[in-house]
């Protein structure tokens, strides 16, 4: 096993109605002035815009709206004028993986002076300066943002996606299970996709030690039973509650502890999102059994063997256990009802497949740091596998 | 799932070799008067007593030293008065679980002026006073307390072992899994099925989820695999490194989130080891077998199939695949060349089952809060199951 260091300080506060005894003192900890972000207008349709709004009276809030999926450097740039301007003392964050990522950028932006875009592109800027404190209510399962230090930011000026890490995690974090009753079927799937990625991005790594896998298979689990029951019943509580658990068990740091290769799925996906704007789960399912299929060989059938024996439950021998358990990723993201090619999600054009998978490849350093490293070549063979569903069975 | 607060401030620092770069910073961020606590002379012996005195060099040092297994309130009253002497910073603890159980009342009998066994027997004393940081250098991996709020404390002359709660975990815990190359077979047999039972104790909870049962099942796992490793090669790293992580992750809270139930096991063995003084761990492995046994009904019969089948990898119908587990149970512990019954261990002696058994009951709340409710007779009956392997394939 690596040497690694683990510290995270998120205050989580999970389950049923915690906003109407806890929301006011965890904001108000920090200070009087907020900054309320969220995205567009479904937590004003819901009623939880206002319900936040009353539980923070006496508080002065000012407010960042419309922040949109794949969050955009704009509505970080326009975050940093509220924070400074108003000189804000905590961010409350309403919202999914998109509103609390970009809430964590603005919270460095503060204590700086130039283009936020510069903390995104290097995350070093972001440890040598201050971060406002972030409250969140996460209103979707997936990104395990609410437990981490990292966002995803887009630029559409550069059809760039990055990932950038600051120095704190959220400093409190409410998981209320019902405030995703309302996430439609297509999220709550992509959603769920991103958890299973995560989960893989760590599984499929030269590092992963018998504590890590164990406890990402029992992750697997959760989210691979509990997805179909949230389908079939969006209100089914119980199910609701373990995929939201899952999200941030999934990518809170401890079952990556000791893992030692880069990610390698997310940072070809982001190129997708980042060129065509899909939905990043569904760009996920759609290229992780490719992914699986592309690196399986007589070096990494022991860890799919392991994945089908303690995930899907699967016997025989390793290669044929391998095999089935990626025909059974496949299946399980079908079973989901959502797109299982490109041309699924309206890509039918391959002119740009270069140029993106050079960028994946640089950006996320996938002919070296990559579990199995991949060069252009296999990253463009992975996207024109992506337009048919040949391979598997469908 | 029930609702949860959740939040774990410890910094864990895993692996080889990292005292001589981070343990003064680690120590002096609290201040320069430091009580250096530990156990018996096995840290001088193994050298890292010297290593310690040195890398402190600057620093204030006084020391506590013969804190025994089991630890007694007699040590604890010897800190509070060196704490208190000489106006200590902060506590540093080398050792396995006695020596950071006690230090972690010591931390708070600081700012208590009366006798510490009252912090004991009322955890809520030391909620509203102040407590001491701990850093601790963790040399056995067994009860997770090193990155948890529990104590348990005896009192020999009380026939009494009490669990207490504080308000902090340790502020920074150093795993590194070759301190524990010198732990005896016994030992680590001991510590090993203490994780297992603490496993367990959380595992059979009628609040445990989807998200925890399957982190569990991985961690179990881990356990059962490695022990074995480290008793045929002491010196097996990665194996080391499991049995380290896996007790931490095992008692950190998180496999816990949603519990409901007390523990069961814990509570009866500590009645053996208050009167006769025998190893906890050696202790639980005797009772955990018959204990599942015990409870097995129509009713709990799902959660040890789903056991068997996760955990043991067994394939049949519920009841098979449950009764094959807790058969698996006994063999493992015995595989670990362990005494598997109370003669076993030198307890021949039936007539303080009764009283241990009503001590049990009352301390534990087994009559109302355990998974499965136990009364005094209940427990009677476990001890004296336990005089023989009787009911096992031995």
């Amino acid at each position: 096993m690596n040497n690694f260091k683990f510290k995270n300080e998120t205050s989580i506060r999970f389950g049923k109605d915690r906003l109407e005894t806890e929301l006011y003192d965890a904001v108000s900890q920090f200070g009087n002035r907020v900054l309320l972000t969220f995205g567009g207008g479904s937590i004003k349709k819901s009623g939880l815009y206002d319900r936040v709004i009353n539980l923070l009276s006496g508080l002065e809030v000012f407010e960042l709206s419309d922040i949109e999926p794949n969050p955009k450097i704009n509505s970080v740039r326009q975050g940093q004028k509220l924070v400074k301007e108003h000189d804000i003392d905590v961010i409350l964050a309403v919202g999914g993986g998109s509103v609390i990522d970009a809430s964590k950028v603005i919270a460095s932006s503060k204590f700086y002076d130039k283009d936020p875009w510069e903390l995104v592109k290097d995350s070093s800027k972001r440890f040598g300066i201050n971060q406002l404190p972030i409250v969140d209510i996460l209103t979707l399962s997936a990104t395990g943002t609410e437990m981490n230090a990292g966002s995803v930011i887009s630029n559409p000026e550069t059809n760039q996606k990055l990932g950038t890490m600051g120095p704190n995690t959220p400093a409190v974090s409410f998981l209320d299970p019902q405030l995703t009753y309302s996430v439609s079927k297509w999220q709550t799937a992509a959603g769920s996709i991103d958890i299973f990625s995560h989960l893989t991005e760590q599984y499929f790594d030269t590092g992963a030690s018998d504590v890590t896998l164990g406890m990402i298979e029992g992750l697997y689990r959760a989210v691979i039973k509990n997805t179909p029951s949230v389908l079939a019943d969006p209100n089914n509580y119980d199910a609701r509650a373990a995929l939201m658990w899952s999200s941030t068990m999934a990518l809170n740091g401890l079952v990556s502890v000791g893992t030692q290769n880069g990610w390698t799925v997310h940072p070809i996906e982001h190129e997708l999102s980042a060129y065509y704007d899909i939905t990043h789960g569904i760009g996920l399912g759609i290229l992780t059994p490719r992914w699986m299929k592309h690196i399986l060989s007589a070096e990494t059938v022991p860890r799919f063997a392991q994945f089908g024996r303690h995930v899907w439950h699967l016997t025989g021998t390793d290669e044929v256990v391998a095999n089935q358990a990626i025909q059974a990723t496949f299946d399980w993201v079908k079973s989901l009802n959502v797109p299982t090619t490109l041309p699924g999600v309206e890509i039918n054009d391959t002119t740009h497949f270069q140029k993106m998978a050079e960028s994946a490849v640089l950006v996320g350093d996938l002919n070296h740091s990559a579990y199995v490293p991949l060069e252009v070549a296999d990253v463009v063979s992975l996207f024109e596998q992506s337009m048919t569903n040949s391979g598997f069975v469908d």
